[in-house]
């Protein structure tokens, strides 16, 4: 079979085949979009480097599901969604290991090395699924995605071919720019970006022309380089793009191996100070193995010094590990991989010039491995950026609003990350601000404390976006707007910047227990939610808001895509059942919206049918609360997710998630709330020439 | 490729390949013996026939799990179980649709027809983990099986070839019979049963000689004519073994198809009665179809009549349909699969004549298919014959004791099946005891009742197998004995006989919140529950059963398989971690028996090391019981599940579970406790020679 050879356009081409990059792809290809995929390395990861995943980023995993492979008998359905189920996040979860909780280990007055303290590693206040850390090594998280990106291109129309492994490798990118609009290229107003890509091997090079490129390659990201225009080795620190921030001295060995030790915790995470021979944190991992970060420090004439990186081997990290785990056997096996590293914290000056070419994953953040933070980052980066992309590329984004809003809000939890950072790898490197005057070096109280403290945002559940066009908090300048009395009503818990949290509801078409969170998956829609509360209460402003979202001046109808345009590969609206209504009704689907209702009386009490029909005819996004739930005990199965969200059943609320699970606008399910869900879909989306034209 | 031929010895010969079958060669093929597996039709199901898997199910495919295929860097890790994970289950959840909620349609005073109840499917008193029934067609199923079955022959030492379907087809079972003992015959000692097959197509016979044989070969059994005895054409109603019960002349339709309908509940499972056209009942399945089973029954001259079963045509069917429906529109798609079935109930008056030659499945017991128990039963036949097999084929049960055990339990609850499907089906179709005297031949409301009372049974959670020496009842002979006042404390919840209920705990070597009863997956052995209760009160009480087990006449060392022997490929005991304890201490392995420990007291306030040598080997098997359980909400977290399973936290209790996760004795943490389940294995099991002479 003669190799594959890339094409000349493209939609997107996206550099670097990590978490971060196959997640642009899994994202795009979704989408559907054609993606060009390169990768510098002749085969994805083997071993080592990143291993943990954090619990909100297995919840977006689930979200974008898997494409079902079960045969369809009668050959394939109308209206049916290719996606479903657990996907590519069950794959992961069978194959790794979980961490529940975190020892702490010290030296006290009695014992050279004790447990001094535990801590779930997802305390019970974060209200999430799957409350632990997912550890599997990075090759099979590669693999995953690979898996199904390959997988959902065989649902994509006009796709163009990739060789077997979804990524053309070994293919060095050797300039990227933005071209100038030039009337005599015919592809300047649509494909401006331009890249030239070489073949490690046969350097054959190619030249392509996208519409977006994405830098995921890395620390040493090449695409920065090319874009920031600095020189060639300090590149990455000059140039229209910085780097900013420092590196320490402070130089830790991690290291992937099976070992044979009387230490009891060696299946948990630990965060273990010797006494003055430096910290240690272990991480158990899939295939018995355990991962070791290893502090390289020595003494020197009483002097605590880092060993130098270049002489940091296999052997001395080892002997460093034993001698910190002491008096505890430690004896090493099978060594899967080791390597050295040095802590410090960089960000970019900038995540684009042009929003043509765009970074992001470590090619914008630097950081230590220590708290499993980085390629859960990186990969949201991607996955932030995506649906946003498409909004773009489909024409009913404006680039202007919805392109500058993902460094806003990715960067935003980037320094956040780094501030944290910054200081939980010194104090647990023995260098936090007070930590010179202890003889450990470690203030262990401190550092557990910190840990604790942390929990949220490490969780990845405390990544919070802020005010911007698309978060309706009290600084937008949407809420200078004639309707702003009807956003974030009052005793309301949802939190606009912030994730939806989960919630268990009653399917009511099927009886189904489902979590409400996941029952709509990736598929580029926003997602309204409508909490009709009692519905003898409420009855007549859910028909007033069904009313609305028919007429032509409603952001449902005002938004529309060009015919024939969809969000996403996953569409297969709720709205086309096989119930005859379906045929029936003029209400005609938008893919950029979908609407899931849930009602706070027993649904045993009413139908789908007595709802308005816009609504109802979502027949598959219609709930019934009334399903225990531990953190609202007291409410037993009166409305319980109402109650939790802080939702006044008396009157409702309209709640937008973004199609990244993000709560954008939450409103009052009244007049003026529509309205204001009018202006928020106004400050990002266009309104398409054709149908303002078509219908007024 | 020459296609590969049957050899001539095997350890089980299985004959047939549907769902009994299939569960037996995977059982048996865990247990790591050589299956003969052959079945008539050329290929696997590939539409209709059974589709429903109900919760006790979906939990023991949970048990069996599925053979991991993630790359193990640095290779096999020695005592590391290739099984794990939901396997099977999960397979066959991602497949499917659920069913939690059931409606009842009836003609009522005002509308033809309308929802008159609805009911759980699991209501919530039975403690189940997935409490819905799963439903997707049987050839979904099969290759569910298939595939997981070939994947642990890969695990197999000394497997034998097979077809790539992993059964041999087409292929027709000629004759079988056991053999009598035969000086000059070198195999009759222990493979005294021989059987006859014959290729479909080429007619070539191969004679085989196996262990046992076991006839799933479904209502028209072959195996049970071979050895009833009976003639061609009447074998199965005559011969030593006769199909006691009858037939009704109640001819049912039964029909997957996909449908356009303004029905509501149309993906519910329904039970739907109409005035005077007879029942029908639907049930949701995957792939949008829906299952109908259809009353085929016209009136004639104002008489009920069933339409007559060569009439009974496709088209009748869906005429019926429509009309039983009105005045809802039904309009049917593509029509997946279509079958006539006559109602009755019948039983096989003996399982088998020698205990070699064993029937089981449809072969054993038909029934209506409206109650969805059929596949269930037939399936937990072959889990439950297994693992006795297991024990007999390894020389450690006694067969005189283990293999009648079978029948008595398995034709208990076939015969409590048969008894409420006879019920159950005549009421349903309008032919209960007082259904004559009704307009519309139906009592709904008795109907009703009788479903909601019998949903512990058709949730197949109530299986309750009754006293014999496998299960430690108030009138077991073992009760009789001298410690039959350490049975069964006052105030235990569990119950011999009787499934464990689940429950959720905390692994203590690594913090995981698992579930107990998934822990251990079906490998053989005897899972030994110490529930330890306050450690305070219950140390001096644990100590004695460790040194109890660790002494020469516990059941733990007098029952043991021959060197070598293990009890499944299973095998990677708890007990062989890379805890240097392992290899230190003289513990000698039997993997008929694994121990889980159960501490009531917080696992913060105690540590693995300090539990006796032989509970604390089994490091992996600890755990602390400190999760909420909403069953047992007031406890919090303060030993929830000792309490919801009435264990006294200052007494503890030791629960033997079967292999087939039945309970099969409770007894006191007291010497009375462990002599008495002494004598309760040396019931069934044997002291095989050379350990007598070895260790007395």
């Amino acid at each position: 079979m003669a190799s594959i050879q890339p094409q000349q356009i493209y939609d997107v081409v996206v550099v670097g085949g990590g978490p971060a990059g196959l997640m642009a792809s899994l994202c795009l290809t979704t989408y559907g979009f054609n993606i060009l995929h390169i990768d510098e390395r002749a085969h994805p990861t083997t071993a080592g480097r990143a291993d943990g995943i954090q619990p909100r980023t297995i919840e977006v995993l689930r979200n974008i599901g898997g494409v079902s492979t079960a045969p369809v008998p009668g050959g394939p359905i109308t209206g049916q969604s290719p996606i479903g189920g657990g996907g590519i996040a069950k794959k992961m979860i069978g194959q790794g290991v979980r961490v529940y909780q975190v020892a702490f280990w010290d030296p006290t007055p009695t014992e050279k090395l004790a447990r001094t303290s535990r801590a779930p590693s997802c305390p019970e206040f974060i209200d999430v699924v799957d409350n632990y850390t997912l550890l599997l090594h990075q090759g099979l998280i590669e693999h995953a995605f690979l898996d199904e990106i390959e997988a959902r291109r065989t649902v994509l129309p006009d796709a163009k071919p990739t060789p077997p492994s979804g990524i053309f490798r070994p293919y060095l990118l050797r300039d990227c720019r933005t071209l100038p609009g030039n009337a005599s290229d015919a592809l300047s107003g649509t494909h401006p970006v331009e890249c030239v890509i070489e073949h490690a091997d046969s350097k054959v090079k190619h030249t392509i022309r996208s519409r977006y490129l994405l830098g995921c390659d890395g620390a040493k990201s090449i695409v920065r380089r090319c874009i920031a225009g600095g020189e060639v080795g300090d590149g990455e620190w000059q140039g229209k793009i910085t780097m900013q921030g420092e590196a320490t001295d402070i130089i830790w060995g991690v290291l992937d191996a099976r070992v044979k030790t009387n230490f009891p915790d060696i299946k948990y995470k630990c965060l273990i100070h010797s006494k003055s021979e430096g910290s240690i944190m272990i991480i158990p991992r899939e295939a018995n193995l355990v991962r070791f970060y290893v502090q390289l420090q020595t003494t020197d004439g009483g002097k605590v010094v880092s060993i130098a990186r270049d002489k940091a081997t296999q052997d001395i990290c080892i002997a460093r590990a034993k001698k910190i785990f002491e008096p505890f056997e430690l004896e090493f096996g099978y060594v899967d991989w080791f390597s050295v590293y040095q802590i410090g914290q960089r960000i970019a000056s900038q995540y684009t010039l042009d929003h043509r070419i765009i970074l992001g994953g470590d090619a914008t953040h630097t950081h230590s491995p220590q708290a499993g933070q980085g390629m859960n980052i990186s990969m949201l980066d991607m996955y932030s950026l995506a649906w946003k992309l498409n909004l773009v590329m489909k024409g009913l984004g404006k680039p202007e609003v919805l392109l500058p809003s993902y460094e806003h809000e990715r960067r935003g939890v980037a320094e956040e990350l780094l501030k944290f950072d910054g200081a939980y790898s010194r104090l647990f490197s023995g260098r936090g601000p007070d930590a010179s005057q202890l003889p450990g070096g470690v203030d262990a109280e401190k550092f557990i404390q910190m840990f604790k403290q942390n929990a949220f945002f490490t969780s990845g559940c405390g990544a919070i976006y802020s005010a911007n066009e698309l978060n309706a908090l009290p600084d937008a300048a949407l809420l200078k707007g004639p309707h702003a009395r009807a956003f974030n009503p009052r005793g309301m818990k949802l939190v606009a910047g912030q994730r939806l949290p989960p919630g268990r509801v009653t399917r009511v078409v099927d009886g189904n227990n489902v979590r409400l969170q996941q029952e709509v998956k990736m598929n580029g829609a926003f997602r309204i939610h409508v909490f009709a509360g009692d519905l003898r209460a409420t009855k007549g402003a859910l028909d007033g808001f069904a009313a609305f979202l028919d007429s032509p001046a409603s952001f449902f109808n005002r938004h529309r895509p060009s015919v024939g345009v969809t969000a996403s590969i996953v569409d297969g609206p709720a709205a086309l059942t096989s119930h005859p209504d379906s045929t029936r009704n003029v209400h005609r689907h938008n893919p950029f919206f979908t609407f899931l209702t849930v009602v706070g009386t027993h649904w045993y009490e009413w139908e789908i049918n007595d709802l308005p029909a816009p609504l109802r005819l979502y027949r598959a996004q219609v709930y019934g609360d009334a399903l225990f739930d531990r953190l609202v005990a007291d409410a037993g199965t009166d409305a319980p997710l109402h109650r939790k969200f802080g939702i006044d059943l008396q009157k409702g609320a309209l709640v937008v998630v973004r199609p990244d699970s993000y709560v954008g606008a939450v409103v009052d399910l009244s007049e003026d709330g529509w309205l204001g869900l009018n202006d928020y879909f106004a400050g990002f989306l266009k309104v398409p020439e054709q149908h303002v034209r078509a219908r007024f």
